[in-house]
Parts: structure tokens; sequence; C-alpha cells
């Protein structure tokens, strides 16, 4: 907040009219969408645009303009975060496997992302772990990968 | 928070075109807010202020600003689907208990509200709506008030 | 409770032995559940009768006879909780996509229904929301229907 | 709750054939729950007497007396299911500490309680697990009684 | 695992006392696995070879061999408290049906098995319960079985 | 696997009988457990022994001796990871502020741990995010220390 209250009115200053707050956030959150989508900020969008447009409109603005580029946590870390939640929460198995390959994108090697998945196993419980562990053998298949 | 709610009309002033995407989020969330809380949305975000202030802000500009305000919905049903919401989830009391306050100052009845968490029984299981009428006797209670 | 204490000795008088408490829940039970499920109430019932007859008893009997059938809510607010209930829990795609027909069929709009699903990522996280966003196109497809 | 069940046994003289449904189911579930708490059904009904009566009238016909009072399984394997699933869920402390009594009062030991509790966590993993234990050693401590 | 198998007894002659603890705990655990299974918990666990053999491990050792197997509490319990417990969370659907039919294994009847699934709609809700009793319909169709 | 299938040969041989798999599954546990707890290992293993000791044997030999102790992921991001699940499940409030403690003892700084919180009302929504920042407040405020 701080920092963002600081720094806008520089840029309004600069860019005048044009860059507003919304328009800074959504840049930044499709910018940090593209690196956990590998290139496909714009296109996972665009599957919302046909009844919720608000909502690809938020996860750009929102959770990765807000919250997601934050730059006191790495992306590394906050892909690792999220796919621990995930697995733990067993109800989102296609963003669970959006997460695995974007924790990849972001540079965690596939034995990390298991490592995360696997730990999950002591904190929700074997299934829960077992069903990331499919979700992970579909994104390393599918990218012709496999850990270590 | 405070901080950038002394600042923005002045920040806007500056910037020109009046307000700014940022400020009508904020501004709008904020009356929201007001309306839920009963007059205390300043409060209520003060209270993330020590260590959380960002989260604060997402709460009025992106929740209640971006999300909650919606015109296509009124605010009662949406009040009663977060009543419902966080009776099934059963993981999340304080916020229970601010919803079924926030369901009473958006306009429902206290015997609404009691049917939403009664109704929980059959979706999500006895113990989550007696734990439901627990914070709705608390919430009730505080105020004075009974259904019928 | 009070009110049915007070009239089910007159009804058992009047109707004899047929029109017991049992009969007054089912009946009551099956007309809001053919409601909610636009005429198919018997059907939904005898998809149970192979081996869990007696779960169909208790949906039409308690959960439609005693519990949605209560006046003191509307069934399209009931409805709308439910469908906020179920996007939040995030593990029961069947019976989300049931009641988002349900929704419809009690009256909502499309758009409404979308509200509450949409609502569901401020208290429940996105993944919740976006897969219930996937539960209504599923249904409004099937209804050649959109929001707005 | 007490003014039908005093009514109840008089209505059913007058109006004929016996007991109809719901004073059978209501018996039955009162007969259930007084086992599983220890003689404290009507006690534990008349805690909801003040705003919910109508959920604890549910709670001794439908859940007590449809549901668990069915011979096709033993009451100690029903208990010990319950608090299986509410170890496992970990949202339900109030209910979870009731139902280890329960299980008690329906004649498990309190090893075979614990064992479930354990058991939770590789179903649930270690924090359900971990909670679990906690209730049982408040019930226990309440009792006086240890496992083994 | 295939490796370990083979070469535990080699290493348990050579290393002397017999049986180390981590031999008798995969012993234990394989046994009980497979009765549970049915005689194939080599083939369950294998199918984790590809990329967490470490997971299948953890299953035979601890899961099964430290927890499941313990002597103070019958199979048949263990494997209806699981079934309620999956049946509860709603989030593990190949891991409920495998203890479906790890719980008939075991010696329980189809009857006892449902009769754990309804009670979930007690305590879980009825979409858990309708999802559990679609999981029981896969495994008793597969084993040509029904209850009764 | 492999690694401990080729290094228990090693260790049975050189230790004799005494250094067992469970000994070193043990003693790695208590490691890692003591870099947690900040020391505390056997003090939290202890709290267990009333009625529960083979839960904190469990806890010091598989969770932290065989999962969490594993090289090929650090510490830090293992403790982040538990964070996010606990916050993300909102239902293990101990674990989660002993989690926190653990991730501060790892190595992790106040605002890691806070932007991991923060991260969770994109994931698991707002009450789940704001539960998780009570929880860091009552850890930090414990140590006297605050995120930046």
């Amino acid at each position: 907040m701080h920092h963002r209250a600081r720094l806008l009115p520089v840029l309004a200053l600069l860019a005048g009219p044009a860059l507003a707050g919304d328009d800074v956030r959504h840049q930044r959150g499709m910018a940090t969408l593209d690196v956990i989508t590998g290139g496909d900020a714009q296109q996972a969008l665009d599957r919302l645009t046909d009844i919720a447009p608000e909502l690809g409109a938020w996860i750009a603005d929102f959770a990765y303009g807000d919250v997601v580029s934050r730059p006191a946590l790495d992306l590394r870390s906050r892909e690792l975060a999220t796919v621990a939640a995930l697995t733990a929460l067993g109800n989102a198995r296609p963003q669970l496997e959006a997460h695995i390959g974007g924790a990849l994108n972001a540079g965690c090697t596939p034995r990390e992302v298991l490592e995360v998945i696997l730990q999950m196993a002591v904190y929700a419980g074997f299934p829960a772990s077992l069903n990331g562990v499919a979700a992970a053998r579909t994104v390393f298949a599918a990218r012709g990968i496999s850990p270590e």
C-alpha cells in the first residue's frame, strides 16, 4: 500500500490519464500470469469471456496484479505454496494441474513440485497426496518430463 | 489505509481525470462495507493495519469495491449467500458472525438468516448447522434480538 | 414445529389414518422438489431406488418436506444459498449443477446465479469460483441460455 | 419440543391408528439419542429451543429417528464412523467431543475411539488427528478415564 | 519398492538381529494391504513407482504397517471409519471407491458399508452422502453385488 | 527410497544391530523437528505421551524423519508450503501457529510468512487469509517481531 501510494502520483503525472491504477495492476498481473502460464495469459482469460469476463479481469488485476506479483516473495515459492494449498484442499483439480505447470514455468524442478505434493501426505492425508501425484503425473507426461 | 484515504482526494486533483479506477473502487467498497458493518468499515480495516494493511486494502477495493458492490444482485441476497457458504465451510467463525450481522444490517430479518443456517443441515450436515446456530445466537444476543 | 403440532391432530382427524405426518411431509417435499427439478422430482428419486431408496425418501420428506419447504424464506433465496454453499465447498459438482438449474427453475435469472458464484471468489477463493463458473456454463449451455 | 412430547401420546390415542409416523420417529430417535448422550437427550435438544427448536426436532426425528437408529449397523460402529468423519473434517469440535462421549456411551472402549482418531492421521493428516486427540483428552479427563 | 522388497530379506540375514524395524513394518503393512486390496497390494504400490515410489513405501510401511495394522481395533471397523471420513470429505473419489472395496474385502457386508455412507447425510450433508452412494454403486456393480 | 535402500545396508553393517532403520528415522526426524520447534522437539512429543504416544512417534519417525527431512527441498520452502496448506484448510489453528513459528525458525522472514498467508486470499478466500493473519499476529507478538 505504502509503496503504491507513493508511486501512483508519479505515474499519473508521467503517463497522464491513460495509466491509472487499474492499468498498472492489469499490466503487472498479465506479466506475472504470462510467466506462470508460459505465455498463455490472454488465452487463459479468454476462456472466461463467454459468461464470466469479470472473473478474468479480477484474476489478472487482483489475483496476479495485486497479490502474486508482490516482490516480497519470489514466484517459485509462491507457486509451491499454491500447489501445497490446492493439493491439501483436494477440490480443484484443474487449478492444481495449472499451478503444477505454473511452478515448473516459474523455475521449480519437477522434483521440488513433487516434494511439496508428497509432503501434503503429512498435513492433509494420503488421499490428498495421492491425487496430487496423479495431477503431477498428467502435467509431467504432457511435457515429457519426469522427476530427477 | 488512513494514509491513502487522506491522500487520494489530493492525488485525484493533481493527477487530473478526476477519479482514477482505484479511487472509485475504494469509495464504492467502503460504502458497501459501511452498510454491512453498520458504519464500522474504517474500524474493521484499521484492525489489519498493524501487520496486514494490504489485506484491508484488498477487502475494500476488490472484495467490496469490485465484487460485493455489483448491482446485479441485491446486498441482502449476497449476505445470505455468504452466511450459507461460511456456515457450510465451518472453519471461519469470526467471519460468519460478522456476516450474520452484515445480513441483518443489509435488511434481512433474524428469521431469514436463521433459515439459511438451518438449511445448511441439508447441504453440509448437522454439525455445520449447529455451529452456525451458535454463531447466530451470539450475534442475536449482542443485539438483544431474536427470530420472530 | 408449533404450527405443525397444532395442525396435525386436525388433519389426522379429518383425513383418517391416511394423512399421517409422513404423508404431509412427503407431499410437501415432492411439490418443492418438483419446482426445483422442473417436474422431475420422482425421476430424481428413482435414480436412488437401486441401492439407496431410503436416501431418496429422506431427501423428499426431510430435506425438501421439512427444511426447504419452510415458508419463512422464499425458494429463490434458498436456492442461491445452496449454490453459494456448494460452490464454496467445491466437492459436489453434480449437486452444484442440479442446484444451478434449481435456482433457475425457482425463478432466479442466470445473472443472479452467476453473481453468487462469482462472489465465492471472495469467500472461498478463485479456484472454487472458477469451478462454479464451469458448472454454470454446463447448465446454461444445456438450456441454451446465457447471462444478460 | 416439550409441548409436542407431552401432547403426542394423547393425540395418538385420540386420532386412531396408534402411532403416526412422526411419533414413531421421534420416540425412536430420542431413545437412540439417550444412549449416545447418556440419558441427556432432552437436555441436548432443550439447548436449541431458544432460537432453533426445529433443528432439535430434526435431530431427534430425522438424524436419530430415521438414520442413526437403523438396525442394519450397530450403534458402536455408527459412533466410530461419526468420530472418524468429524475428526477428518476438523471443523466441528463441540460435536466431535459429543460423539467421542457418544462412542463411549455406546460401548466403545477409550482405546477403540483413540484408534479411529489416530487412523485419521493417514486419511486426513496429522493436524486433524492431533486435534482429535485433544478432543479425546478433554472427554477422557472429564470422565476420569484413560485408554488401556 | 521392488528393489527393496528383494533386498531386505538378504540384508536382514547379513545384518544380524533378524528383522530390523523397517522390515517388520513393511511386511506387516503389505499383509494388511493385501487383505484390503484383495491380494493386489504390490500392484497398488507399483502404480506409484513411475514418479512417487516413496509414497508407495510410506503407504506400506507407515499407513498400513504402523497404523492400520494395529490390533487394538479390528480391520472391519477401521475400513468403515475410513469410508466415513472419505465420504464426509468428499474430495477423494478414487480412494473412497478403493476403501468401499476394502471394507468388503475386510468382511463388511454391502449393507454395512451403505449404512455408513447414508449416515454421512447427517454429519456431512446430503451431497456428500449422494456422491458416496454413487461410489458404492460403482464398486458394487463391478463385483456384481447389491445390498441385501 | 533408492537413496535409503543404498544407505541402510552400510549403516547396518557399521552400526550393528543398534542402528536399525527406525533409529535412523527417529534421529533424523528429531533433528528436523528441533529446527522447526526451536529446540523443543522432545517437549512437543512429550505432550502426547499421556494418551497418544504412538502419534508422537509417528510424527518424529514418519512425518519428520521420512518426509520433511528429505533433502530434495529446503526446509524454508517446506515450512512455507505447510503454512499455505494449513491457512487454506482453516481448520487447524494450533498447528498453523506452530508452523508459522517453524517457518521463522527455519529461516523465513516474517514478511515471507505473511506473503504466503496473504496469497491464500486468492486460493482459499479472504476468511482463510484473515484467520491466517490472526495466527501470525499471535506468533509475531509472542516473539516481539513484526514484518519489515
